[in-house]
């Protein structure tokens, strides 16, 4: 690996008690360069702009995936990432939807190791806060001919993150505009997916919905994901979550909240989840609690459903009751070195840049 | 608009009657940036690299869409771009779908007439010749949240184009991957429809067919597109073209070679086309031809087609009695000025710069 070390660090710029999530970047950013068939070597070094012209391949024809996952400051300021090898093999799996190179394993985790070793002091310490961090890989070939590119960069960048805590939220069950094609790149996270469900979002913005519940295309008569997160139903005390397919995206997130709904002894069944089976269970008081998870908030609780024009309440559960919400507190917990990990989910990340 | 000369052209760089196609650009492009919820001023400036980070939006999220057309010397060395008010509606159409701002009338339309005005020279004359001309839009905000971007740029670059012929393919018709879902964004022409069509054409590839004729993703049972082309079907003396939806792009030569037939009187309908008709008429003897049509190549004509494990091999029709190779003479020809314009199709491109 070449490191190299920013020799204008804007670290003492950095207020962990005021800042906006997103775009406030760290210091450093690692790049890794693919041609000729092969991947180059890893550098790290000052995060900043690369030059690029507007015949570069990934904006023009989408070849471009992403992850997204974080880092956490315990009490003693150790460092820790969650389940790492969980989105080194699902970027993988996008980049080769995208007929994209796949990252060697040691170019991402390594990368990843190193950029957060070097930039562990723009991780906030405190309730709900960590480091963002975004690994992407992305067509960098200037072309403009409809093909795979020849030429890709993948690339880390990081970016200070606040509390996990967010409002319940109402989500409007689509029955028009859908994320993903059967046959297509729905379980991918891949940039064209999140682009093409911004307008049909804020459509539902406009109606009063923070979010879209994403139904199967062809009939709309099955729950696929919430928002950019995938989606949990209580009825009764039995949880539901759609198994995963081609459609879908297999969350981290879900993944541990089935673990350790199963670790509490909470019956959680992997089902296709129907529209009609939630209204019902709405209509007949057994719905209990609709929530989506995902890494960037952990838990969304949804506290009304839309569907044909009608809005329809649901019950606000406190923490002892609400299994989003307790399933949340052991996820974030584990996360945090507060609880501990018989998973072994958290990895260590050792000081030695 | 702020026009800036390259002071280093690379236009005596360039052989007319030797060059590759897409990755040779012009000397110049056109540049102009949306931010504070509106587009600055066009420039047309020298091509090259401009800085982005990694964490640029376009790459991250997807927000990118782009439009395809051609510019063509005559034998007076006049210029003529082609029907530029269809694509300059088509690349709104696209950016509305994918939540990015729509590009002025005059900034698409004067930016483009000046680039291909001022770097003229790089237009090959002769059969075939052209320049491609690449508008695009993409998001160039830095941040982290998947969310619309506030910032975008909307650049034309140019690359010359030689011959629009291309031997006739093979073509595999889709019972399994699909570029389009209902209610998602087939009809624009956003950047992620191609990078998700990589992967399926490639495997087509391997089994020996050049290309994907696209289906429903429903139920594979009714055709959409051909590659990156919309598609024609002859059964006996009918053409068929499928109708334009949500999950068709509406083509620029679809719709000159429906407009191009009429004229001919060569009967043209547009109505699904199911596969099971194609494949009844290919065993009656009564299919006649199958061509997709799109800006970069005019005409591919199909010479077979694979579906469930068969190629079905196609008659290959000279062109007095092909209805491809004759309309597609007829757009050529007046595309480049051989043929009358009735239609009021031809945009001369006068010396101003
Ligand atoms: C479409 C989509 N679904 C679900 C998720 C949740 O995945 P994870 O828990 O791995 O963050 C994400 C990412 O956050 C996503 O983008
Ligand atoms: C998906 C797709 N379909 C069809 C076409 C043909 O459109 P046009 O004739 O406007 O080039 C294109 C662009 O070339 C395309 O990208």
């Amino acid at each position: 690996m070449i490191i190299q070390k920013s020799t204008a660090p804007r670290i003492s710029e950095f207020d962990p008690e005021n800042f906006s999530f997103g775009n406030m970047f760290t210091d450093h950013m690692v790049i890794c360069e693919y041609e000729d068939g092969k991947w180059g070597e890893v550098k790290l070094m000052p995060y900043g702009p690369l030059p690029f012209t507007p015949a570069m391949m990934g904006v023009n024809y989408g070849q471009a995936c992403f992850e997204g996952m974080k880092a956490y400051k315990d009490k003693d300021s150790q460092v820790f990432i969650f389940r790492p090898e969980k989105n080194f093999s699902r970027i993988n799996k996008s980049a080769s939807r995208l007929a994209m190179p796949e990252i060697p394993a040691e170019v991402f985790l390594e990368g990843l190791k190193a950029l957060v070793d070097l930039d562990r002091d723009w991780i906030p310490y405190g309730e709900g806060n960590s480091l963002y961090i975004r690994p992407l890989i992305f067509a960098t070939e200037e072309a403009l001919k409809a093909r795979i590119s020849n030429k890709y960069m993948f690339a880390i960048v990081a970016t200070p993150a606040k509390s996990y805590y967010s409002a319940p939220v109402s989500v409007k069950i689509s029955d028009y505009y859908s994320r993903a094609a059967n046959g297509g790149v729905g379980f991918a996270k891949a940039a064209g997916n999140y682009a093409a469900s911004f307008y049909p979002t804020q459509l539902a913005n406009e109606e009063g919905y923070e979010q879209i519940i994403w139904t199967d295309d062809s009939t709309h008569e099955y729950f696929e994901e919430s928002g950019t997160m995938n989606v949990f139903v209580r009825i009764n005390d039995t949880i539901y979550t759609p198994p995963t397919s081609e459609k879908i995206l297999d969350g981290v997130t879900r993944d541990s909240f089935i673990q350790l709904a199963n670790k509490r002894g909470i019956e959680l069944k992997v089902e296709p989840i129907s529209v009609k089976s939630v209204i019902e269970a709405h209509k007949n008081g057994t719905l209990k609690e609709i929530w989506g998870v995902g890494t960037a908030v952990v838990t969304t609780v949804f506290k009304a459903i839309g569907y044909q024009g009608e809005k329809l309440e649901l019950p606000q559960l406190p923490l002892e009751e609400s299994f989003a919400l307790t399933l949340q507190k052991d996820l974030v917990d584990l996360q945090t070195n507060v609880a501990e990990d018989p998973f072994g989910w958290r990895v260590l990340v050792e000081k030695s840049i």
